[in-house]
C-alpha cells in the first residue's frame, strides 16, 4: 500500500519507519527542499496549494494524511475528491481553529476552562470582564509550542494584546491554576475500533514540551478515555487523536486535540507493544489496531535547538535516541530519547542522565 | 554519519531502518534495479566490480559495510584504500570460504565437523575415504539457503557429485547427527567492547531458516560465547557477526560463521533491547554498544515465497510484521514477523498462530 502524507517532518519520517516493515510506501508533499522524512520515500517538493502536485500525489497513493494540522481546508477538499483522505476534512477543521474545538468540547459536555471568541480588541475586553483575570489569548489558528498566545496578567495587558497577536481571529481562556497536564493518545480505525495509551504527564518549557512520561494506572485513565471516545465517535475519526489535558482538582479539563501522531506519543516507539506511528498508518490503511499496553516503564525527553552527542546518548543504558537529521536551530525540535526501564526508580535516574546531556 | 551499504536488500532495509533514529544516513550500491532497501537511502546502481561508483561510494560516505560475505575481495581491497571498512577485508576472507572457515576454527580449538579441502574428483574420493559416509559435499564459497551442497549418503552419490556442484573448490564435511541447530549472535565495536544476544534455536527446511527461538539461560551460552570470542578477536572484527553451530552430545560443533546481521538475529528489533542492526551500526559508526537483554520472550517466523496478508498478520497479538517489500517468488525470504510475549506458553500459541497462516 501507498500512503501520501503532507508534511515531511520527523513526524512523517517516525511514519514511514513505523510503516515500512508493513510493506507500506511514502509519498511525502512538503515544499521544504530538506525536509527530514524525505529520504525516506519520494518527495514532492511543492506548496501546499499546487494542485498539479496535489493532483499528482492523489493519483498514485491509496490514501493520504497529514503530519500536521494546519493544512488549508482548501487542500483537504481538493485531495479528497481522488483518494480516502484521514483523518476527515471535519476532523482538521475543528482541531486547527480553538474556537471550533472547545465549542465542540462543550456540546460533548467536557469540561474546559471558560472560553470566549475573540474577533476585534472590543470584543477582547467584553471577554475578559466575563472570564476575569488571569487569563490568556491565544490565535484560533497556527498556534503551536506556544507561539500565537499570551499570557494577560493585569488590566494592562489588556489594552493591545490583539494587536499583538497580529489583529487575528482569536479565543480568550481562563487561567487554569493546574495541578499537571497529561494526554492521552487514542486510535480509532475505519471500523470504529478504538484504543487508547495510557495517559502520559507532560512538562513544558517556554511552551514547549520538554518531558513526557507513561503512567501506570492513572485514576483520570477511564475519564479521559471517555471524553475522547465523544469525540472520536462525534468526528467519525480514523487515526491517531492526541487529547491534551489539565489535571485540577482531581478531574480534567480539556485543553486542546491533535488530529495526528503527537510528540507526547513518542515514547511509545520503544514503550508501547505497538507505537502511535504504526497504530495510525494501521488505522488509516484499514489494518486491525496493534496492542497499546506498554512494554516497561518509559519516558521521552526531547531535544530543542540541538541533539546531544549520539556517542553519549549510545552510552546511557536503556536509552534510545531518535535525531530527526534537522538543521540544529534555538527552539526547534530535532530529537528526542525514549528511556525505557523495569522498574520506575530506574526509570527516573536514566531521565536524570539524559537531562543532564541537555543542559 | 553516512554509511554506505554493498548490498540493497532486506539486510540493508532493516539496517537503515535501525540506523535513521541515530542520525544515520544510507547510501546502497547495488545492482538491482529494485532493490528493496533503496527507498531508504541514496541508491547507487551497478555492480560490485565498478571501479567508478565504487570511488563515488567511498568519497561519499564515512564508513563501508555488507549486507553480504560473497563480495568479491578486489572490491573490498579497492573500497578500503579510501574509507574504512568494517568487517575488515580479512574477516570477509575467511568467512566467504568454508575452507579458510572451518581450518580457523580448527586452529582456534574449536571443535566441527570433520573436514577436508577438495579441488577434484580424485581428492573427494579420498575425502570420502577418510570421514566416511554420510558426509555433505558443499562449495567453499557462494553457498547459502542450502544451495551449492549435496548429501552424499550412499558410495553411489560420490561419483558425479563433485561435477554436479560445477567443479569448483569444495569441502566434504562428515555428517553431524545434531540435535539442534543453535545460532550466537555477537557484536564487537571498534574499541573491542564485545556483547552476545542470548543462543538461538533455528529450524530449517530444505536448507532455508523457517523459525528462531531465543533461548533462556542456555547451558551452552557461556561456551558459544568462549568460541565466538576466539573469532573475534582473532579476526579483529568490528561489527555483528553469527555463528552457526550443532548442537550434539551436550556440546557444540561449528558450522559457520557470517560476517554480518542475521536472520536468525531478525527477532532482535523487537526481542532485545537494542537489536544486531542497531549494534552492527554503532560498532561500526565507533559508538558504544546497546544491550544485548533480551525484552520478554521472542520468535521469529520467515515468510518464503509470499508473505501472509498484513491484515492477518495485524490480527495476531504480539506479532510484529515485516514485509520486505520484494517481488514474490518461490523459495525467496521475502518477510518475516516476531512475535514477543511475556511467557514461553504465549509464545508456543502465537507462533503456531502465525505458522498457520504460512501453510
Amino acid at each position: 500500500m501507498k500512503i501520501g502524507i503532507i508534511g515531511a517532518g520527523q513526524l512523517g519520517r517516525m511514519l514511514a519507519l513505523a510503516g515500512t516493515p508493513l510493506g507500506q510506501d511514502f509519498v511525502f508533499l512538503d515544499p521544504a527542499t530538506d525536509a527530514c522524512a524525505a529520504a525516506l520515500g519520494e518527495h514532492l517538493c511543492a506548496g501546499y496549494d499546487d494542485r498539479e502536485q496535489l493532483r499528482r500525489l492523489a493519483e498514485d497513493v491509496d490514501v493520504v494524511t497529514f503530519e500536521f494540522e494546519n493544512v488549508p481546508a482548501e487542500t483537504v477538499d481538493f485531495l479528497a475528491q481522488y483518494v480516502p483522505v484521514y483523518p476527515n476534512a471535519e476532523s482538521l477543521r475543528i482541531a486547527r481553529d480553538r474556537w471550533f474545538e472547545k465549542s465542540m468540547f462543550q456540546e460533548l459536555d467536557i469540561p474546559t476552562p471558560a472560553f470566549a471568541d475573540v474577533l476585534s480588541q472590543v470584543e477582547l475586553e467584553s471577554a475578559v470582564q466575563l472570564i476575569g483575570l488571569p487569563a490568556v489569548l491565544k490565535t484560533r489558528t497556527m498556534g503551536y509550542d506556544g507561539k500565537g498566545q499570551k499570557v494577560l496578567r493585569q488590566p494592562q495587558d489588556v489594552a493591545d494584546a490583539f494587536a499583538e497577536l497580529g489583529c487575528v481571529p482569536c479565543i480568550l481562556e481562563g487561567f487554569v491554576p493546574f495541578t499537571g497536564e497529561v494526554s492521552l493518545i487514542a486510535v480509532r480505525g475505519r471500523d470504529g475500533d478504538t484504543r487508547f495509551y495510557p495517559l502520559v504527564h507532560n512538562t513544558h518549557k517556554d511552551g514547549i514540551l520538554r518531558l513526557s512520561v507513561a503512567s501506570n494506572a492513572h485514576p483520570l485513565q477511564a475519564q479521559a478515555e471517555n471524553y475522547a471516545l465523544r469525540v472520536l465517535d462525534k468526528l467519525n475519526y480514523v487515526g491517531v487523536l492526541a487529547f491534551e489535558f489539565f489535571e485540577i482538582d482531581g478531574g480534567l479539563k480539556a485543553n486542546e486535540i491533535a488530529p495526528r501522531v503527537h510528540n507526547s506519543g513518542h515514547w511509545t516507539i520503544e514503550g508501547a507493544e505497538c507505537s502511535q506511528f504504526e497504530n495510525h498508518l494501521r488505522a488509516i490503511a484499514g489494518l486491525p489496531l496493534g496492542s497499546t499496553a506498554k512494554v516497561g516503564q518509559s519516558a521521552m525527553i526531547n531535544f530543542i535547538g540541538e541533539v546531544p552527542a549520539i556517542s553519549k546518548l549510545a552510552a546511557i543504558a536503556d536509552c534510545h535516541p531518535h535525531h530527526y537529521g534537522k538543521a540544529f536551530k534555538p527552539g526547534r525540535k530535532v530529537g528526542h530519547a525514549t528511556v525505557r526501564c523495569a522498574d520506575s526508580a530506574s526509570l527516573q535516574s536514566r531521565i536524570a542522565e539524559v537531562q543532564a546531556l541537555t543542559d
